[in-house]
């Protein structure tokens, strides 16, 4: 059904608004993705927002329609406010005029199916929101099967990554874990683990990787921990031709992924 | 000289901080990098900042002493302050504890030596200053020769973009041109232009670059103008095995450079 709703002061926007802490979003196990591209790419993938909000009087873009009408038919609620409540819920001054509220879907570990994909994405506290919504975008680009967050990442669900995965939130499989119980969920069954590190001078193309393949990225500051390091099957390093000696975290990931995906092609 | 300064109303700390805008940037020709690493970054460049500000009362760190010694020798100015004032200048709330001023480099075009490397980075009215500093700093690690912006791109000397470009911002050369004066440098001399694009169906594993590569990335939400298009001499894609159909634009242009270089180096 469809509500108006006019005020700044409305409990239901306040909530909204709340979602953007990522303890409120924890509590409710919401999120809130903006942006027609995005939800549209939520719709593709069977998501339907609990709450959609729009514009108040302006005609929807057909394929904002099409996402109203999964809304509304799967149960969910469709909310009309104004511009500035939607810039007040989005947090840009120039913000997009469509906002979904999504339930959360973090898969628990042992619920994945490691033979789904031949590439892993695994990251280990990742600070930077922006890198994870790309790494997620990434891993949607070369068809892994999802992305494993390791100690305290930043949150997947939080506006600055969802709009940096650009709808990857909703392909792409998430799930979270300590150490300890990755490896020896990693080890119960296949799967190669490759960290990238500076602790090595094998070179990442030098590696045949074989499937599954777990990439590993360490934190944007201090890389991997040492005994994460020693956890893994291979250490690889990407050549560093300048007076640098690391890429941003996401772009490491996805050189790295990128070249698994070459190598499985080829065969 | 070490000026001490304590007054956030004082006017070469409002000058400084006049520096996060644009426009006092350019018309100062100076803009602000903070962090120990970065500054280190620069002194091994050879850059001097023209006024270094750290925080009083604490003994530097000794790489912080080295920047400090050279600051003075080269004439320029060092202020001590408080961590509230540099929180103010960094705009950050858990700032670095060292900032520099140093004096911007574009270099025009036509001063460009092309011969000097094998890969070149060319970025079209790119909006993001993360983005920017990231192609900068995988532009330092595959070798490039620089950055050349075409349009209207986000100031390369931005706080965000020198932060992402992890010291790259030193470098690498930055170019600035509209794309016509572009084409026709390019055209003066040898370098073949590729750009990625989605209305090609060339896989970018199936060309063999010729040096010097100039690697075309567009906007992130367009994409290259279609003329510009027209005018490459190779355009390519990356194979998209998701949903989506594009990769981050600091991504695409890494996962490209990494294909040049590699086929370079196994030459």
């Amino acid at each position: 059904m469809r509500h108006q709703i006019t005020g700044f002061s409305n409990p239901t926007i306040k909530r909204l608004r709340s979602l953007r802490e990522k303890k409120h979003r924890k509590r409710e196990g919401l999120f809130l993705a903006e942006g027609l591209r995005i939800l549209t790419e939520a719709l593709d993938s069977g998501r339907t927002p609990k709450i959609l909000v729009v514009v108040e009087g302006t005609e929807l873009h057909p394929l904002a329609q099409k996402i109203e009408q999964a809304t509304v038919a799967a149960g969910g609620d469709v909310i009309e406010t104004s511009e500035a409540i939607i810039a007040k819920l989005s947090g840009k001054s120039n913000p997009q005029s469509i906002i979904g509220i999504y339930p959360d879907h973090p898969v628990p570990l042992d619920e994945l199916d490691r033979s789904a994909a031949n590439i892993w994405l695994v990251a280990q506290a990742l600070r930077d929101p922006g890198n994870l919504g790309t790494i997620l975008r990434t891993g949607d680009a070369v068809g892994a099967g999802g992305l494993i967050l390791i100690d305290d990442c930043v949150d997947p669900y939080s506006v600055e990554a969802v709009r940096a995965s650009m709808g990857a939130i909703f392909t792409q499989t998430v799930s979270q874990a300590r150490w300890p119980e990755f490896l020896s969920w990693l080890r119960s069954g296949p799967g190669e683990l490759v960290g990238t590190s500076l602790n090595t001078d094998k070179d990442y193309q030098a590696v045949r990787y074989r499937a599954p393949t777990f990439l590993l990225i360490g934190n944007e500051a201090q890389g991997l921990p040492e005994e994460y390091e020693a956890d893994c099957d291979t250490l690889v390093k990407m050549p560093m031709m300048g007076k640098a000696d690391s890429l941003n975290a996401a772009v490491a990931a996805s050189v790295m992924a990128y070249e698994v995906l070459n190598q499985n092609r080829q065969r």
